[in-house]
């Protein structure tokens, strides 16, 4: 009975509000200010043109609605991406210009999908874990629905009612039921995947006031009778455990933690912002009774601007996980998440900031007041910070930090498995300056949407070789993959953050604890980013404790970008033959170019890459090795890229003690010709002490000697620690410190 | 007689000329119009500012004159030539600003090193076939000879006469008589280093109004004695024959083709283009009787204009022979003669336009000069052309031509070989668009003053690998270089010009011959870049007959650059193990990673670069193979790119006929993720028909085909050429044709 009151109460509130269209992401209101006020924005006026020429000329060329057939990459799916991102200009240029055209356009291409859909069956490629019908995977057909349904709302008053019951009853509910009941594996999770889904049906039932339809897509199937160990395509399992509620309130309940973080990572958070988004924006105009931009303490607003902040000073989102590299905050979704996100809350001026340097704006009302916004202030760089962001709903699964000093911009690992996309790399790092990468993530073994390299899919090499820990700045324990490269055993238990500290002006420390990806080995790495006088740039201070109960070997590899210049130690490299480092878990697509030993407790390592010098020194141990590596063994179809390598390996080892030392510390260009400080200053770097509970590590260069004094064991910021080597007495005040003595 | 007369004439000449100083290219009628006008040349001002910060700075820092000790990169190479710069800076700023200070400097700088120099033996590195004091090779006391002269003319007045004798016994004299008396080898050479030895000891001689040396400087070393074999660290002769003038005169006569080309290639020609022109810039100030900027039609104008030719899509020069990538038309040297040029003959508007992409100008009158009329002038891109550089002193040896046609930029090279930085390339070609190099040569294998790689010289690899015939875009017979890789073969005989046109808007040609790289085997290659409405971008049509009266193995590679997208035949990559391709010329260095049949008559390889897709579409022949490389085998100090390859081969084949067409069709962004055309449209090439007179090749798309009519061996424009393949007739006019058929 409660549960009919519920519906009738849904009901009559739609009702009332959908009495004007459009009624989605466009509003009566804000079409009226745009054709007023086209020329106060400027920007938004040029897109304006752009995409009137655009569908001008797509008019002229006539609709093409091909029966699927190709995989992503190939034609009827590009073709079909073609036409809703057509439909969806199309409806707003019709609204925006009253020029029935447009309208036409729309209406046409959408009878020429009602008269295809009833009788396609499953798309015929039949590779997807959820087969779609107008592509190869139903993520697509999601995608044309977020869109299209955009498209039918602009022109529904232009269409009679019968053309509209014509439609609906063809193509959209069909589709809509489609996506949801016959495919609730696709529909029922918490997924990026999920979340297209979810909004794709709740936007078409908010065009069609389909109530049932809406409820649906904002609560999920009740029943979806999906089996526990089903997993997707890419590996992730369909069902999250004690994650029992679906639907977008889900979604949004459950993908990122309190800070708005993703933990898929920052690619796939850019992709899934835009349903997100899109479908929060049209429930904010038809269904502003649930206050979704301030659901869950306006977690999207978090979402978005920590997405801004995940990337390098390049501005490409940080590659882990599964990324393709090069994606960045100029992408469509960011352009309309920064938009909306600035309409909703124009408090935050940052996101005007990041929109001035898109130097683009969305194709709607957001995209207009920003447009019109960019005219009159007078703005800066966005502030990027140095910032942890826990993982995980309530924030206290792992996460993710972002170290920033000038233009040096270092992110750490130890978030969650990141589902179906995760890697197998905690405690890895990466590290950018302005010049672009310096020790890279690799980033996933695919190109999206590219027709050759296997239409666009993941490769297999992502997962033998992009998932596997060797492939990351982390270390490998017995030349395994960290939780035997299990998502089911990753996904159980979350690396800890031991601290994190930002406060300090030059110098910015993150620090957490993995003791669960191998069996019986406790791995407790620090970083710091550290600027001093003496170094033009900061430093990477890696401080990587390794404890095993029996003897390991550990590699800890650098995946360091550009050429190597020279070693303090001496290693030639293989000269008439190369074979792989190993045969499973990544090292078998390595090739080995050389095995060296290295001095007993110190080397060094130059090399020079973005018209930079940099250098590692590392403590070092007796017997230690240092192998030298390139990806592109075992590739039998030229997938991978031919990057460099080099790998610290320390073998039969119950302590390890890694400490690191990189400087950033020269440029070089090929016009003038003239090297600046090719070679590192720093001297030495040594581990002094180390017990169970305290480490203490210096290095030095010509002049000075810096002491960097660690707690292992209490991460009290007011604890005093004493230790003493020899006659020498250490004490110190909280987790860490690093003291600086002129020699 | 008639000698002491000259002798007698030069010195009352240089006499009365040289009362007022500055006197070498800086003038007091020039200094009168910078301090006057500075507001007026912004650039120019900028310029000065930085500099005088630079110099002041320098001066708190206080002058480091060290024992020479250190190869190139090391810390003795690196100040000296800081400290010839800052002379040189400082000299003019004392000239400039009238600050006393700035004269003191240099004063005290100079007596620094009067004070070192006369206990001076050979730097000890004993590496150079010409040994310095102060530097490694002699060749970096040029440099040092050519800046300081320049400061030492500019505080003349400020010194007093026995100063100014001091200075010339104990510093001055002894250096020049160095550079010239006692290193023959260096200083009597038509090379790039005579001309820095020649304008060296010629600067010097007008600062100190000695026309004994200038008379050396000018005309060379009467008796050097040099044996004809000797030969430089490069590998050049040391004597070319049938030349047996020396001096800076000379230097004119045979260093430049008539139209300005520098068989080095522009790499080179941009190190020599600066003490060819500083000095000629003090000759026409010093000496304007010799009329020094009309010496050989005015070859410096040439020159000047060739050199920027000379450069790429993005302004790097084309990387032939020992060439550094990354070389650039902002290089100093470039900015300086685009200045004084300008200032010489301010017809040249092109070279303020390059002036104007420089955004920068030079410390000097024409540096103001330029600076001054970039305040008032309207200028547009400057215009590069399609053409060919004839080689040699009467350019009729051989040559490089560049094909240009929108973005797309294309260099073939059939020149001399280039003395001791050339390469055994002959018929190569390197291919260059907006987005960066397409096809590229590999350049020198060296960092130019990296004190890492080798202190900055060559390596090992640049013979082994870098010069040989393999490491570049032509074919390699029976897998050895071209002339043995003996520079001395190579230098006896030249390629030959068949046909050049760049008078046709879509299409330019160049075809060249060279039949004695091999015994016994002709080769005719000819390249053009072809423009039709059917293709997004221009075509490279590659038309390559190789005769031989032996069965021979015939390899011809495509460095290409980027990522192997897809081939039309199948070829795994070695999975497990990895060796070289060969055993020598060049084979060593290459990785073979895989090695596989083609179709009988045609194949197509597709790749991914700078975010462009690009495939080669090529006739083949029962039998062919592929073989797919990369760089980096045999080189124990990591020196090596890891760059990719694939090369076409021919096995035990006496008459060849490789037809390539090469279409860059697609793009892709990793940010916005859409491919567009990542496959070519071309379908299939073929030859048609050959006999010993005619190619007929032909290539075709969904709704064309194009004919290739060829004469082989007729190049007048006005024959009439008939062939009957079967039933059909093909008759045209002149050497080719190009007939474009609807299907």
């Amino acid at each position: 009975m409660t549960k009919y009151y519920i519906l009738f109460l849904l009901f009559s509130c739609t009702t009332l509000l959908s009495a004007q269209r459009p009624s989605l992401t466009l509003t009566k209101e804000g079409i009226t200010k745009i054709k007023s006020g086209l020329k106060t924005a400027p920007l938004f006026e040029k897109e304006l043109l752009q995409i009137q020429k655009e569908i001008d000329l797509a008019i002229l060329k006539g609709i093409d609605v091909p029966i699927p057939k190709d995989m992503a990459g190939g034609y009827t799916h590009q073709q079909h991406k073609v036409n809703y991102n057509l439909m969806h200009k199309a409806g707003n240029l019709y609204q925006f210009t009253g020029n029935e055209k447009y309208a036409s356009f729309v209406k046409e291409m959408l009878f020429a999908y009602a008269e295809m859909y009833p009788s396609l069956g499953l798309h015929p490629t039949m590779k997807s874990y959820a087969t779609g019908k107008i592509f190869w995977q139903c993520l697509n057909d999601a995608n044309w629905l977020v869109f299209t349904s955009q498209a039918y709302d602009c022109i529904y008053d232009f269409l009679s009612a019968s053309e509209r019951e014509k439609l609906e009853i063809d193509l959209f509910i069909p589709f809509a039921n489609f996506l949801s009941e016959e495919n609730p594996k696709f529909f029922n999770r918490i997924h990026n995947h999920s979340t297209w889904a979810n909004a794709a049906v709740g936007l078409m039932a908010l065009a069609m006031n389909n109530d049932t339809l809406l409820h649906k897509a904002l609560y999920g199937l009740e029943d979806d009778g999906i089996n526990p160990d089903e997993i997707d395509n890419d590996g992730g399992y369909i069902k999250k455990d004690g994650i029992r509620q679906t639907g977008f309130l889900a979604q949004l309940d459950y993908s990122f933690s309190p800070e708005g973080y993703f933990s898929e990572g920052p690619y796939y958070q850019r992709y899934a912002i835009f349903p997100f988004l899109v479908f929060s924006h049209a429930l904010h105009n038809k269904r502003p009774d649930l206050k979704i931009f301030e659901y869950r303490n306006g977690i999207l607003k978090k979402a978005t601007n920590t997405l801004l902040q995940l990337t390098d000073p390049q501005g490409k989102f940080f590659a882990i996980n599964d990324s393709q590299k090069g994606m960045t905050y100029k992408a469509f979704e960011i352009v309309m998440a920064v938009d909306l996100m600035y309409l909703i809350d124009n408090s935050q001026v940052q996101l005007l900031e990041w929109a001035a340097k898109q130097n683009k704006v969305a194709f709607n009302i957001a995209g207009f007041y920003v447009a019109q916004k960019l005219e009159t202030m007078n703005l800066s760089e966005p502030v990027k910070e140095s910032r942890v962001y826990g993982d995980g709903v309530n924030g206290d699964k792992g996460g993710i930090s972002v170290l920033r000093i000038d233009d040096a911009e270092l992110l750490f690992k130890f978030s969650t498995h990141g589902m179906g996309h995760g890697h197998f790399d905690r405690l890895s790092y990466s590290f950018y300056n302005d010049a672009g990468e310096v020790l890279q993530d690799y980033g996933a073994v695919r190109w999206v949407n590219v027709d050759q390299k296997a239409g666009g899919r993941y490769l297999p090499e992502n997962k033998t070789f992009g998932k596997q820990t060797i492939a990351h700045n982390t270390a490998t324990i017995n030349m395994g993959s960290q939780y035997k490269a299990k998502v089911k055993n990753a996904e159980v238990v979350d690396p800890v953050m031991y601290y994190f500290d930002a406060d300090q002006e030059n110098i910015k420390v993150v620090s957490a604890i993995e003791n669960n990806a191998y069996a019986n080995v406790n791995q407790h790495r620090t970083m710091m980013l550290y600027k001093d006088a003496e170094f033009s740039q900061p430093l990477i201070l890696d401080l990587f404790t390794i404890e095993s109960k029996e003897g390991v070997n550990i590699d800890l590899p650098l995946w360091y970008t550009g050429h190597l210049m020279k070693t303090s130690f001496t290693c030639g490299k293989n000269l008439s033959s190369l074979s792989p480092l190993g045969e499973k878990d990544g090292y078998q697509h390595i090739w080995q170019e050389g095995t060296c030993s290295v001095n007993e407790d110190y080397f060094a390592f130059n090399w020079f890459g973005n018209n930079r010098f940099y250098t590692q020194h590392s403590a070092s141990h007796a017997g230690d090795k240092v192998v030298m590596g390139r990806a592109g063994a075992n590739d039998p179809n030229f997938n991978l890229r031919s990057d460099p390598v080099m790998i610290h390996r320390k073998l039969n080892t119950k302590e390890a003690i890694f400490f690191n030392v990189l400087e950033a510390h020269g440029t070089y260009s090929k016009t003038t010709e003239i090297p600046k400080d090719p070679y590192s200053s720093i001297e030495n770097v040594k581990v002094i002490h180390s017990d169970k509970d305290y480490i203490i590590c210096a290095f030095s260069n010509q002049d000075y000697t810096w002491e960097v004094l660690f707690a292992r064991t209490d991460n009290n910021s007011n604890s005093i620690h004493e230790v003493s080597v020899g006659a020498k007495n250490y004490r110190w005040n909280g987790i860490y410190q690093i003291t600086k003595l002129k020699k």
